[in-house]
């Protein structure tokens, strides 16, 4: 007895994702919640796995679950399959868990034959209509499971028009699409050897393979790859009996949102067409009516349709996406599902349902996803520039982007890749732009409307795009553009404004993002719910303002070497490097500290109130010096030229200098406290800065909290030495300044042996972070400089690692060790701080790891702050014990 | 009531080591088995430490237990401290708990002063002897206690000598003597401004102090460096009564052991001098007589003498070296200790001993120090080679050396350090000499005898020395010596021979090492008991054999990248690196192909029915290709001077090819498993050749254990690919051979990952190598290449580590991810083989832990396989349950 395969929609409910797939799911719920929903069944994502693991045979049983089915669908529709009279015509869709718009294969009209195609045409007394579902259906059939390239058909199709010399598909007559029909089936014939399947059961077969086959085609797998989809979770596929938005000016199919998408308004944002089949408005080929027209054009349907749809907002607490049509003036409910947004879309919809009481703040808090909060927390067009406004077409994805124009997805990725900013521009995009669209900064096309392929896509990813914009004539040939009589060919700068839908000339000036209120609010919610504190990493009190500003509970990193490369100071460290003696080395530092005291007085005066994590000097002293190879070159030519000796011999000492300090593996080299054990002096003349700082402060009122950060420990004597160098200066600087003030004293964990000794390291630290950059290095022996470069894109493709280790924290590898060294230093230390510094502490799943692990807090870039205020508070909402 | 800080020799015992040093507890001994011993006391280690503590104070209490101390001396003496009469005088004298010939002070005739003096005079009735005495006693103190230079009371010394017209100390009058004694008060006073201190108690509490003090001379030091010892374990003092070798001809001292110390042989082995005191003897200064003739001298002490020294053998279960003094035809002994010794009489005695019945087997083994075998297992003379003999000496330290001669330590440090070899040549070396003679190769001097500063000290150090050779004659003004008329200026090169005396002119060719028979047994001995299998690494069919030879009992790590260093094939090599297509390299690869499965045929044949386990390609492909410097250097001067365009475009090409590959830090780099899951071809050619030659020799009837190790792996996943790659290609093999033939695939365990998830890994390895090289730089985050020329240095000398890293495995850190990576390991895989295939794979306290850690094997170069074994053995023995 095999398994069960097949479930009749009413077998179904809405937590069946994993088996039925989210459409499925969803169709079984939208028919026990009593919608007009067109009868079928779902075949599960069992039976696709099962098609796989058998190496592509049609699951053993399934065809015995299949038919019993097709007869209940039979028996509601009283429609017969394959019956020549009133046929039952089905569709076949693909419906994975996650949703995968346009990824994988839909056929529709699927029962009809050259039997079936008159009956359809008596029973609805529409000849053309049946021709044309016929036609269409042989076209799907044959592309989608024939595999026989669309272009043969539309040539077919153009020949039609050519011969009855229409311009339009839909001006064709009944007997030109007669023609069609028999010129596809010969199509048919000619490329597969054998006629095209009369038999419907034979027609649901190959297409429930077809189907099954389409989770594993190239757009599919990218899309997979984006969207962290995993690849072994296979599609169900829906058998559902046809209705027609086609079958005359009483009939009708569109989509339709409860909410904005775009900006989260509570107003139904839809589109419809009349005499329409689904496709025709989701291609974007015709440019379809707003939703509110509906109202003037059927008010019964549209008053049925806007009280569903509250019903399923309300059913499903959350803003939903609706598919429906309208056959002969009854509506039919096809597919309703959470609705794709973007990031202030997600956060207005979240706010406002909780404030109907639909949803608590901790759902509303889950409902957005972090990744997609970049797109708030980045720039946008200012306001006050001049700008060249060169035409307007829809605001399908809010943001702005500036780059080069591209006519094509290849051109759009290989010109992105080597870090080219381009806008792709093109008349409408298809899945198989998808690459294209990643690579791109922006989306612009001159057709379809908000629910196209480019605007779905567009703000699923968080890119600007403007679509539908008719101004733009593209000359794929030529490969330029031309707007109001000017031709501007690719390369062109243009800029595009998705939240007004503008098109710009040139590149725009941007300014830097604010947060709208209901984020304010979402993230209040957040600052109660989440246990981890959020702290930002910032060099100078601009960068700190910005994250007090964002929200940051304080400075979590402070690198002081970027100081260091300040123009005006490089001579001076140079000359601190390149000392011979102590004396000299102590002269220069006398030079460099009343920078860094201004340095840390204007960062410390910033935060005022809050904790300022500062490091000591990490990087290799040689990172401040010339490159050898620039200096070889300058070398080499002076010899060959016969330059002064003594300017020869100067260049020379210097590159035996600079030759001295240059490391085999810089990374592990001689950097962090390794510089503060050989030249106490530099760490020294960094703590007395702080500390300088820090009395000018206390004398002036301000409340101070300064922390001193030793990186790259490994041994707690590297940690007793230097603590007791900072306490000696801070001692002397008390005394000499008659002031007191409060610091701490803690340490970098981010080499492997720290973790392990935390121990011993605990005893003398009054806080940890975690360096998870270096820690992620040495743990996995990856150099992210030449991993990312060399060998971790084939690491990622072969799928060694499931994810890029420098983005998303390895809590397997670096996790562990992060576990072992909070639970060795709470051990010996229960007052210990400990937090994460490295770029991790802004990456959701990685904040999440470290809500986990008890940590105290993560520090962040000031941009990422309030993403990681949200991602900390899910943490906590979604590992409630 | 404060501690026991003294304990007269009668109160102690031998196990007192910690308490009262070395010295104290062997003269508490002898004196509790009833050997002649002159009485005394001795203060505790807890005395010096307390001094120190309590920075440099007089311990409380202490003075209250000498005092009684010194009554009972009195007692059993008859002798009275400070009796104008007949005084009882003693020695004061340094003895920690490890020995350190001569590194602290020592002061004799302590009680003598300007009334005692004459009390000496008359109770030995020898005037010339008392004020000997009394100026040698004033000298030792003012030079010890008070701290002025040698060198002042020389210059009186001589002035004496010279008013007098003699030349020898010896034939100083009575009269010069006194006068010399007066001249020598008025010394002290004019550089203390205090009086020579007449008190003996006075005498005695500033004596004891110095002692204390000398702890902590820069001589010290740097022995306990040397020989880690460490610091802060203080020294005991000994106060015992005098006995005098240099009262007549009827008084003697001298130094013998019980064996000889340089080859072990059972025999009496030792030196005494009539009419000395003790230090004549050890200093060199005079050359003294061979032990055996004082059976002609006095044949009944030299019986007694044979007697004891026998009875103290047995009792102490070792050779022992003693010191001893003839007072008056009356033997006494003042010390008895273990003697050092070199390492084939280390294990000569051992061997022997056990022979006796007196020790174990396990003792035997625990006997012999693994680090000095290194002097064994190093290359000697070749006996065959002729030799120009310039002169002989004693053979006072075996092994052979050449190098440069110098006449200076502080000459032989700095050029040592530079890496040249010398040889330091000086009339005797002291003990100021120490960092010289750990810089040179060998040590030649002119004066003294086999257990002259320099023989006791070259023998400790496993250095090669010749002492005594009287045919030199050493200029230090000119920096040259004349052996036999010819002058050979510093920096000429000669050799040594420790085992023969003899000195050679120029360098010598040396020969490889064999096993005595006595090492031989004692190894055997090793095998029985040891639970480590011992491999060691080879990379072609002579080194393997020569490991074979030494025990090894199979290969641990056959690296293969050394085979395409080989000049025949580097442009091989550097073809299949450049390649631009997969068919290019495969084309490359098809020619290294048959020259790997030659080596591996060779390989595998010299370790026929052993496991040989090789490790595929390891180092990053940019190591086999030229220097980015060099190339830029060229390609300047081709620009500059204006060549062949076409040849520089073609460099140019090149130029940016290698810089492609280079990386930034390689050892973090496109390197180990990376190689082979970026550029599978490589590892599958490398696979094949390792099965077409295992084929080869199945075929030909050789009994073969391939083992295939996959470096760097972090993550399951490689090695399952890996693994897999491997297999497929031994089925291959097998079928097209039509063989079979048994293999294994593991991996190596250097990246912390690795060990972090031996729990997946173990389930898909047969057997896991730890890397520790690697291992150890990730674990520290430290490039060997840049901490051991950077700021390692500075982190041993700062004490922040207390050992090289590289050297002796850290278990602290690395270490603790060793125990996960076998722990989590075996855990899924109780079958799996783990070792250790890292340098620390040949280090004593490394193969400690690597027992305790339960490894299977530890692998290490063919020269170190007797040394691992024997350090295995000792594993087990020191650490029995």
């Amino acid at each position: 007895m095999s398994k069960k395969y097949v479930y009749l929609f009413r077998e179904g409910k809405a937590s069946m994702r994993d088996l039925l797939g989210g459409k499925g799911a969803n169709l079984a719920e939208m028919t026990n919640i009593g919608l007009p929903v067109p009868s079928g069944f779902t075949i599960t994502t069992e039976a696709c796995n099962e098609y796989y693991t058998t190496g592509g045979q049609f699951p053993e049983g399934l065809w015995d679950q299949i038919k019993p089915a097709l007869g209940n669908v039979e028996e509601s529709t009283g429609k017969t399959f394959g019956n020549p009279e009133d046929p039952l015509l089905v569709s076949v869709r693909s419906g994975a868990k996650f949703s995968m718009p346009g990824m994988m294969d839909t056929i529709l009209n699927l029962g009809l034959n050259d039997q079936t195609v008159r009956g359809l045409a008596h029973s609805t007394q529409n000849d053309r209509f049946a021709y044309d579902s016929y036609r269409r259906f042989i076209q799907m059939f044959g592309n989608v499971v024939l595999e026989i390239e669309h272009h043969f058909f539309e040539a077919i199709l153009d020949e039609a028009k050519s011969k009855q010399a229409v311009t339009y598909d839909s001006e064709l007559s009944t007997d030109s699409l007669k023609w069609v029909v028999e010129e596809y089936k010969k199509l048919i014939q000619k490329e597969t050897g054998k006629p095209f399947p009369q038999e419907p059961i034979q027609q649901l077969e190959q297409a429930v393979l077809a189907v099954f086959r389409s989770w594993n085609n190239d757009r599919a797998i990218v899309y997979r790859k984006i969207n962290a989809i995993p690849d072994d979770i296979g599609t169900a596929v829906n058998v559902q009996s046809m209705v027609f938005g086609n079958m005359g000016n009483d009939s009708g199919t569109g989509v339709a949102f409860t909410r904005s998408p775009s900006t989260g308004e509570k107003a139904l944002f839809g589109e419809y067409l009349m005499n329409a089949q689904g496709e025709d408005v989701v291609a974007g080929i015709r440019t379809p009516q707003p939703i509110k027209s509906l109202e003037q054009e059927n008010k019964a349907i549209y008053d049925q349709f806007v009280d569903i749809a509250s019903r399923l907002e309300n059913h499903y607490r959350d803003m939903q996406d609706i598919e429906f049509t309208i056959e002969k003036g009854r509506l039919f409910f096809l597919q309703t599902r959470n609705g794709k947004r973007t990031a202030p879309a997600a956060i207005r919809v979240a706010v406002e349902l909780c404030h109907e009481g639909l949803i608590t703040k901790e759902e509303a808090i889950t409902r957005i996803e972090p990744g997609q909060l970049d797109q708030l927390l980045h720039r946008r067009m200012d306001a006050n520039a001049k700008l060249e406004v060169l035409a307007k077409g829809l605001p399908a994805s809010p943001g702005a982007a500036s780059g080069k124009i591209v006519f094509d997805a290849d051109d759009a990725e290989r010109l992105g890749h080597n870090g080219e900013k381009v806008i792709l521009l093109r008349t409408e995009t298809t899945p198989d732009d998808i690459h294209g669209i990643l690579a791109a900064q922006g989306i612009l096309t001159s057709r379809g409307g908000m629910t196209s392929h480019a605007a779905v896509v567009a703000r699923h990813m968080g890119k600007p795009a403007v679509c539908g914009c008719e101004a733009l004539k593209i000359d794929y040939t030529e490969h330029n553009v031309s707007i109001n009589g000017v031709v501007y060919p690719e390369g062109t700068e243009l800029s595009i404004d998705g939240a007004t839908g503008r098109v710009i000339k040139g590149a725009v000036p941007m300014i830097d993002p604010e947060l709208s209120e209901e984020f304010k609010e979402l993230l209040t919610w957040a600052d109660e719910i989440r246990k981890l504190r959020v702290l930002a990493n910032a060099d100078n009190p601009k960068d700190a303002q910005k994250a007090r500003d964002f929200g940051a509970q304080g400075i979590g990193l402070c690198r002081t070497e970027h100081m260091f490369m300040d123009p005006a100071r490089i001579p001076i460290v140079q000359e601190m490097i390149l000392s011979q003696t102590l004396e000299e080395r102590e002269l220069a530092l006398s030079k460099l500290l009343p920078m860094q005291e201004d340095d840390f007085y204007g960062i410390l005066k910033a935060m005022t109130g809050l904790p300022v994590i500062i490091r000591l000097l990490d990087p290799p002293l040689h990172e401040f010096l010339p490159n050898v190879e620039d200096l070889v070159v300058e070398i080499t030519k002076m010899k060959v030229t016969g330059a002064n000796p003594e300017e020869l011999k100067e260049k020379e000492a210097l590159l035996r200098k600079v030759r001295a300090l240059a490391e085999l593996n810089p990374m592990l080299g001689h950097r962090g406290c390794r510089l503060g054990v050989t030249f106490p002096e530099i760490y020294a003349m960094q703590a007395r800065a702080i500390f300088q700082a820090s009395a000018r402060l206390v004398k002036e009122g301000f409340e101070i909290h300064p922390e001193v950060m030793i990186p790259l420990v490994i041994h707690v004597k590297e940690l007793e030495m230097l603590r007791k160098l900072t306490e000696d200066t801070a001692q002397a600087v008390m005394k000499e300044q008659g002031v007191s003030f409060k610091y701490k004293v803690g340490t970098m964990i981010e080499v492997p042996r720290a973790a392990l000794t935390a121990d011993e390291i605990g005893k003398v630290a009054d806080f940890f972070s975690f360096g998870t950059n270096d820690l992620t290095q040495t743990t996995l022996g990856f150099s992210r400089d030449d991993a990312e470069g060399k060998f971790l894109p084939a690491y990622l493709d072969k799928k060694v690692l499931a994810q890029n280790p420098f983005a998303v924290l390895d809590r397997d590898g670096v996790g562990k060790l992060m576990k072992m060294g909070v639970k060795l230093g709470r051990e010996v230390n229960p007052e210990l701080e400990v937090g994460i510094c490295g770029e991790h502490g802004g990456e959701p799943s990685s904040i999440e790891f470290c809500h986990l692990l008890g940590l105290n807090y993560v520090s962040c870039s000031p941009f990422r702050v309030p993403l990681a205020r949200l991602a900390a508070a899910q943490a906590k909402v979604n590992n409630q014990d």
